[in-house]
């Protein structure tokens, strides 16, 4: 039901048979009859961290099949567009855009106009003062002042635009924020956004399975090198609690 | 004879000579006139680290070429199958997909068809089992059992099934799976996969000219990144031997 | 007047608008409108930044607009040429086949011929010795001779070639490189050549605003993980000045 179907991708089973039968055995049944149906996150959740690996990689192939599962799945419309934007900002311009040439045309199909998308100038949600000034001069204070375009963008696009608009929920926002980082192995920028998700809502739980969950779509090397730094913000988090 | 010949990937080379006549000679001289036939790895050894860099950075344009170059040079069509299935999970389920979108179609034009591909369920290789159990343990010290579910795809589908496919031999599954990891800048997972690639029958000359190689097909810095990795794993290898 | 106009690349901004209005309007307004304009940088260097990032990353949906944007803004298809074959070394042979893919079509459009490219042995720049022999000593320490192909082609085809070809400025030629590895997150190899490209005459202040544009076109978090290194490139450089 969920997850990859080749048909739709521009693969059929049969194509992916005629190369390799056990890569079909292992899509049927390790992915779609096993992964996807796991109970730790959704099949929502898990549409929203596939298709933002998938655009953080620019996986064109995959996604025609994963955009439709993941309308099919719950994630509206608007959202999927949300995603879209915000992962221009996360994962590169043209990643965005490659996904635009294939969204086009699914949401032409499915008679999406754009009054069912977000409005370029929606009402922000309310700023967390504290925190964002908490977070900019902690930027300040490592980066010692020597990228002040970066600064600049980062604090008036991203942080005071972008992360607050409403159309996607900072907890989704969140999640496919850390599915990009995942994806293309950054790790080193996943603490900030994982503490982030944790504070938006994410549980332990879910961030533990969105890494399995990566695992196949971004190849288990990025799961596994993400696996110390999950640990250490999870253990950094009990310590604070405690 | 060998390597790449763009009238095979859709571009001849009049029209790499039209947009850089200097391009055109580093093909013709450096890699096809001199790397592809330096002696420290075989036409067939090269080939496997070129398809998998490949195959792991989506580099679609060379993969007609290089998928029939392979063949030519002495990979059997069951071997490209298992590196496909292989790199599914050491770089990606839509980087498999990439490969078998260009593979359908040599596969046909050589009317190669299942018959001559790996089954889905062969009778494995015996596994190692005090091996695995260190595997296992390892990996359970150093994740410290925050991803469960990582823990168990990765002992059930990839340690206990993937590995012990008959259709490729160790050797070279490892030697598939160290040049995705070197192709993409992973460095964190070198040293495992180096070892066992070394405990597999990989020597350190062809494992030092694996480097070299992939320096041309996923350029200079993803070589370089490797070396200190490299290095260390010779060294910690003789220290342990002596 | 500069930058991603998508109907250029394939997509039209009424495409764009139709998956999601918000990314147009900050196409149109912060990167058109904003960042392009910045004085930090001449139009000329961000477009060899950002064509290098391009062809570093497969962006080839945005190559079609940023290669003619480039010639417009006074980058030579000399020029051109020569960063297309200096990022087959720097990152990888088949990034530069497919801007070749997509630059060949752009010269024939615009009756560019070889007769204005660069010829493949041109007489070289004057190579500085000294500087030469310490990087090999340098490089032969780091390796400890583990990988003798690598250093090999690195001195011969690098440092003793394509460097010194005349096509292309040093200065620009090193802009090329680093923009290539910030663009895909290669913080280990910026050290060298940041120093180099400021050797080469590139500012603190261009270097800054270069991290600054490449976060639009390869991502904050590229961006933001290349701003410790590159702070510590400026502070090495004020302690030795000092």
């Amino acid at each position: 039901m969920s997850a990859p179907n080749p048909s739709e991708t521009g693969l059929t089973f049969e194509q992916v048979r005629s190369v390799s039968p056990a890569l079909e055995r292992y899509t049927q049944d390790a992915i779609m009859g096993n992964l996807w149906k796991r109970p730790e996150l959704s099949p929502r959740d898990r549409s929203i961290i596939t298709v933002s690996a998938l655009i953080a990689r620019n996986q064109t192939i995959g996604m025609p099949h994963y955009f439709n599962l993941a309308l099919d799945n719950g994630v509206k419309p608007a959202e999927i567009s949300e995603i879209v934007t915000h992962l221009a900002f996360y994962a590169g311009w043209s990643n965005a855009f490659f996904a635009v040439a294939v969204l086009k045309d699914i949401f032409a199909q499915r008679g999406i106009g754009t009054d069912h998308l977000p409005p370029v100038s929606p009402e922000l949600l309310p700023i967390n003062e504290q925190a964002e000034e908490q977070r900019a001069a902690a930027v300040q204070a490592s980066t010692g002042g020597i990228v002040p375009g970066l600064e600049k963008f980062t604090t008036e696009l991203l942080f005071k635009n972008l992360w607050l608009r409403p159309g996607l929920t900072p907890r989704d926002r969140s999640l496919g924020t850390i599915s990009a980082l995942i994806a293309n192995g950054q790790s080193a920028q996943i603490p900030f956004h994982l503490n982030k998700a944790m504070d938006n809502g994410l549980t332990e739980a879910q961030a533990s399975e969105a890494v399995t969950h990566l695992a196949f779509y971004a190849g288990w090397p990025n799961a596994f090198s993400a696996v110390p730094v999950v640990k250490s913000v999870f253990e950094s988090r009990k310590t604070k609690a405690a």
